[in-house]
């Protein structure tokens, strides 16, 4: 039926091409919209145009921000002698939840990927080797995923800045905390056997 | 950080309201929109107030249309004897898919709850006692589910339309094909008993 109303078929290919969503449940997610009162949908139009309208790039970190630079740089309390490189947004989320690091990050907006035409100009690498330019930066800490790309990219940012008397490292990859050792694939284990730590 | 990016953080929110969406998933959808272009953006924001302002009732079965009547009234080939009684138009939905019915259908938009307060006024049960006051209308199929609300909705339906002389059925529940009946629950297994048909 739904092929048949016209808008509802169209909001629901809208919600179809968001990351993670499905045929169904883009349907019913315009579904919703139409249970929506006419001003709650106003509210949720003006959302999407708001966010795109409203957030940009923080021109020293490159995280997303909707003020001039975003709030992590804008911090004084952090330590601004240890930058955190990671490859999207995302993983700054992931990472302040911890809230353990207390330093600066850097987002990529992406991973090496030579085969998928991602070369390092294609990322944010440049801004990063302004950033470090000068002598406050002691430490940059590569972040990016176990695989192929990321440890590619992270073993490119390392050839860049060890040169210029910058500490560079990887955060630990290992056996994850709650899960067994058992059911623990070996590439993890390798990894967490390669990493292993004096008691 | 998604609490200090203010309009990236009331986009996820807005997700969130959403059927279905959970609190991850819907951040993960604003960030889609940001990966969006502005053009893209602004047709999506379009297609949510698209679909809010042209889509209404048919004012005769009460399906959603975007049209002055749904296609399903219109449509000169259908069945005007058999009306099929829904609870919302997704069921309209997955009727249709079976390509086997060729009545026309009345969405009642819920079903009756009084527990909360959803009495028969609240539903479009006097819509469908309009509808079948001419004597074209032979049989009204109750397809509602097989739940509490759902059967009292057909019984009350039942002793409406009955003294019309009007047939009154109800589709037909029993095990789903392709499941085991060793893995079928007791409701199912008696419905099906109940149910069972000659060979």
């Amino acid at each position: 039926m739904a092929e048949y109303i016209e808008s509802l078929q169209n909001l629901a290919e809208q919600f179809g091409r968001l990351e993670g969503v499905g045929r169904k449940s883009a349907l019913r997610m315009a579904f919703s919209v139409l249970d929506m009162t006419e001003e709650e949908a106003a509210t949720f139009a003006k959302a999407v145009l708001d966010a795109k309208e409203k957030i940009h790039l923080c021109p020293i970190c490159q995280n997303l921000t909707d003020r001039e630079r975003c709030y992590i740089c804008d911090d004084e309390t952090r330590d601004r002698s240890v930058i955190c490189v990671v490859a999207d947004a995302k993983t700054v989320i992931a990472m302040e939840k911890v809230r353990e690091y207390r330093g600066l990050y850097h987002v990529l907006h992406g991973v090496l990927s030579p085969l998928n035409g991602i070369t390092p100009d294609k990322l944010r690498i440049k801004e990063l080797l302004t950033r470090v330019g000068d002598d406050s930066v002691k430490e940059v800490i590569v972040a990016t995923n176990a695989d192929v790309e990321g440890e590619t990219t992270a073993m490119y940012i390392a050839r860049l800045l060890r040169p210029l008397g910058i500490k560079v490292t990887r955060l630990a990859f290992g056996i994850a905390v709650g899960t067994d050792i058992e059911y623990t694939d070996e590439v993890t284990l390798f990894r967490a056997l390669q990493g292993r730590q004096d008691v």
